[in-house]
């Protein structure tokens, strides 16, 4: 049965685009993949699958279609999956956002096409507005995908507007991942008083963005370091946000300074004791021994540890 | 019968990023496509079909396969055939290519992986390694795709070295549209002599590119203005060769003026009479009504004609 949006609660919280674990083949690794899904939904958080930090751009749309489904047929909940389906061609996209919509996923978060640079608003717009056309699902909930310093074109605020004015129940919020906090406090003041949701792109902002009425945020580190997310979502309005703030910076510098999903990967591989878990798909590639013994040091002064680590070894 | 590279020639002269025209409802209009490619090949123009100029980043891996097939049932000549096959996804990628080496394409254009920013030259070389060792055919010719100031991601000196030492049967040439001549000098100087064929990016530094040993050029604008780019070729060791030159120069700067692949979509659509040659599909966008008067009046005034135009119209 189709429920439309506005019958269905909107995802809120922590979520965190998924690391997608490879075999030495470089082929995903499903088994591992659905035990990280398993262990961040049991630590409170929402399924980004096919974010900038989950290699999804080095996927085809196949390879994330077998994740998706093989994820359905865990059992995972679509309430809390919010798989990345934008890519560079208009029909990659719409092919992706029509399958998650259709398995009930809770929402999209789509990255506009990003290989041609300089291009228009208008242009964006019928992006967006061809994908939103041909999916026609009242389900469609499109969280826009802002991380400029990746992706080469941003989402402008006068293209937000106008896609909001077009098609207010599928475009329901925004991961700014600008990193310009500035650029987030325009977003939460102009449009999340009218129902469009933004999270922060890294949980450094993250109570920043919770004052500013914000909906949460998506963040890479998540991957890692959940249930201390987590639990300043949950308390971001007690007296010791600040400090739970802090120490989560703490965790998250460690694995800034290095390049960051080798670092989480090693840091996973080294929990897990599952030295595949440090596998990555070309053109990126996996830390070397220097980097390896700086994040295990750096990772032991913050008392970091992941609980239950045991259950994310694979590959069986 | 499979022939290994060494006993077939090496594909040389003038090619280009064959642009590919969308129906109303922005799926690719195969009539016009194949009559594109035909008109092209009878002009001396090689296709690289799905280059950047294609729009080729904007269609699926799917409609690439088609569309390549579509030819080869057209009867065109896989001698001519340089397809784009590079993409983000390294399965992409390798899917992509394999199919253009089984149909026997002569080479293959091939970007490296873009998404990712400010990744090493050993993400790349196992990028390219990965996508050689997979498909796996002595016929895979591959010419690197440097497009640093579109993909953000470029093909360094090093790289290349590191590749031809490596692959030196599948690592064929390369297409530098850095726009640098001072790049394209030193491939042409270092890379040239060991067979590694230097195609320029644009006819802009044909001669140039010829006269430093180099094979030829990929160029967008041989798709609007390809007798004169061709006759370069053909001619560039004659005393009217710099003359020939400046007129080609002349006629791209009208293109250049504008956002390019709308100007010679516009530009076919005016000398064809088949306003649905116009069409982009997004984030790209078709000329303003003021662009295309200026257009037509530049191209007017360089007394630019494209012989036999009637041909290329559509859709049937």
């Amino acid at each position: 049965m189709t429920i439309a949006n506005s019958s269905r609660p909107k995802p809120r919280g922590v979520f965190s685009p998924v690391l997608t674990p490879f075999n030495p083949d470089l082929s995903p690794s499903v088994p591992r993949f659905v035990k990280h899904c398993r262990w961040l939904t049991g630590q409170g958080v929402g399924l980004s699958i096919f974010g900038t930090n989950s290699e999804a751009n080095s996927l085809s749309v196949g390879e994330k279609r077998t994740l998706l489904d093989t994820l359905l047929e865990a059992g995972i909940s679509t309430d809390r999956l919010m798989p990345g389906t934008g890519a560079c061609a208009l029909t990659d996209t719409i092919e992706l956002t029509r399958h998650a919509v259709a398995a009930g996923c809770a929402g999209v978060l789509m990255l506009p096409p990003f290989y041609y640079k300089g291009v228009s608003d208008e242009g964006l717009f019928r992006s967006f507005a061809s994908v939103i056309d041909a999916v026609a699902d009242p389900r469609l909930r499109i969280y826009l995908y802002h991380i400029p310093q990746v992706s080469q074109v941003g989402i402008s605020m006068g293209l937000i507007e106008r896609l909001l004015k077009a098609y207010p129940e599928a475009i329901a919020g925004i991961k700014d991942s600008s990193g310009d906090w500035s650029n987030t406090e325009t977003m939460l003041r102009e449009f999340q008083p009218q129902g469009f949701d933004v999270f922060a792109g890294s949980e450094a902002i993250l109570l920043s963005t919770l004052r500013g009425g914000g909906a949460g945020c998506i963040t890479a580190t998540g991957n890692v370091n959940p249930g201390p997310i987590v639990a300043l979502y949950e308390h971001w309005q007690e007296s010791d946000a600040d400090a739970r703030q802090q120490a989560l910076n703490a965790t998250r510098g460690v694995f800034q300074k290095l390049p960051m999903i080798a670092a989480m990967k090693a840091a996973i591989a080294w929990q897990t004791n599952d030295p595949a878990w440090a596998t990555l798909r070309p053109p990126l590639v996996e830390l070397d021994a220097t980097q390896c013994q700086q994040l295990t040091t750096d990772l032991q002064a913050c008392g970091f540890s992941m609980p239950d680590a045991a259950s994310l070894a694979g590959p069986a």
